[in-house]
């Protein structure tokens, strides 16, 4: 089938590079960066490049833009896309994605699926794509109520034809609660930890406790701030929960209260064990 | 040298295999623990087992307890030690256990140096002690303006011949100032995070930035309560300080200042990218 591709950046240059080592699809490049598009075609990893007025010529259009920009794009470009085709996007919430495509395609006779390579690197734009970039990794679908099942037994499939290791079904809001907690928090978290004076002067003394708590601290603020920004909600409630446990051992060791200090470690250590054992890693 | 080991958990089990395995040097083990003896015997990590009756035949004894266990080892048997000899320990924080035994042994013409082999796993116990567990770990030295500069010079040596990466000097004080940032706060932010309710309910989410974050939350209660309690000061520092920037960040979030969110996450990204160049890793 004919697949168009919008936004050849990591994640779309990645999908590309995917799709043609792994399917023998024909694969469409829209960009407005020309490098990107000229890198695209030399290596192969688009056909060709296409307007969006020739997106009515793909069955499936993968979207990969940052939030705003795909719900601009869409509604741009409505009209556009092939009746019964499918549109799906790649960014990292989906609620606000969704509830605000959806409609839209809708009244052309276009399905729209969130969904969420959950893969990345801490660099942006084509030339860091990868063909192997989703590797085992999970491809989160959040079809609405009035999503045909067809459509999610084919992105299923594409997802496992390109190298996901899973393809989790969920609803939009259970992705964007849990995805607050694993991805959005950590990268919250770790961007704080940078911030002690400690920092440029710790020679020596890096652990690899350290290394580890501070590697996403190296982030996109413009990409991570749109996506906290779209939502709000879910992530607040983890910021929040974060500072009050995190104040309970502050409180302990103010206190000098080995007891509660030892039995709060305790708990966070019993919940760290529980996980592995129940996800089995 | 005679040198004995006392304590023969994950790190002095680690410190016998790689003594062994590295240098010509006769290892005698204490332990109250009959099974770590007999299997440290039997295996080869230590030549013999001694009663702190003998200590004096040690030229450097090794003590790898817990802070409060070296404090009470080292007045215990302060008169055993041999004169001109030099002890050191290997536990988490060195102010308070310097502090400690420096005057007790100093009485006794022995030189106490504080000690940090930068090196640990999630578990422990001689069963889990590595010949390779030091490799191309920081080995901390802390003398004070009393030590003898060839007690450094000899634990410098003797560290470089184990397989630590570098052996650094620092004072008590700086030591625990700059571990209570790249070690203890790493342990209390991550057995923080996985206390979220979406913590056993991710299945399929999980992101490698999860990982990162949560790996070093499956820690040694007691241990970790000791040393974050004998070094309540930097510690809470350090805490307050993640406490105040996560706050800006939640803030920013609340007033829907996206330019200050992505000012504050662009701060942290340029912190660690600087932090990369100046320690080139």
């Amino acid at each position: 089938m004919n697949i168009a591709v919008v936004g050849l950046g990591l994640i779309g240059g990645s999908f590309c590079k995917a799709l043609k080592k792994n399917t023998f699809h024909h694969i469409m490049g829209i960009d407005t960066n020309r490098e990107a598009v000229s890198k695209a075609l030399e290596c192969g990893a688009i056909d060709e490049e296409i307007t969006p007025g020739r997106l009515g010529e793909a069955n499936l259009t993968i979207i990969c833009l940052y939030p705003h920009a795909i719900v601009n794009f869409v509604k741009e470009y409505a009209q556009f896309f092939k009746k019964g085709s499918i549109v799906i996007d790649s960014c990292g919430i989906k609620e606000f994605v969704v509830n605000e495509c959806t409609p839209v395609l809708d009244e052309q006779g276009v399905i729209f699926v969130g969904t969420h390579p959950m893969a990345g690197r801490e660099f942006s734009g084509f030339d860091y794509s990868q063909e192997d970039l989703f590797k085992g990794a999970s491809f989160i679908i959040t079809p609405t109520e009035n999503t045909p099942q067809i459509a999610v037994d084919l992105l299923q499939t594409l997802a496992g034809s390109v190298g996901f290791g899973k393809a989790v079904v969920s609803t939009p809001q259970k992705h964007d609660e849990v995805i607050a907690y694993t991805s959005q928090l950590a990268h919250v978290v770790s961007n704080a930890y940078v911030k002690s004076p400690v920092m440029l002067n710790y020679d020596g003394f890096s652990a690899g406790s350290f290394q580890d708590l501070t590697r996403v601290a190296k982030l996109n603020e413009y990409m991570w701030s749109e996506l906290f920004m779209c939502n709000k909600t879910a992530l607040l409630n983890e910021i929040n929960c974060i500072l009050e446990h995190i104040t309970e051992y502050r409180d302990a060791i103010v206190n000098n209260d080995t007891e509660k200090l030892t039995e709060i470690l305790r708990d966070g250590r019993v919940l760290k064990e529980k996980s592995i054992e129940i996800y089995n890693k």
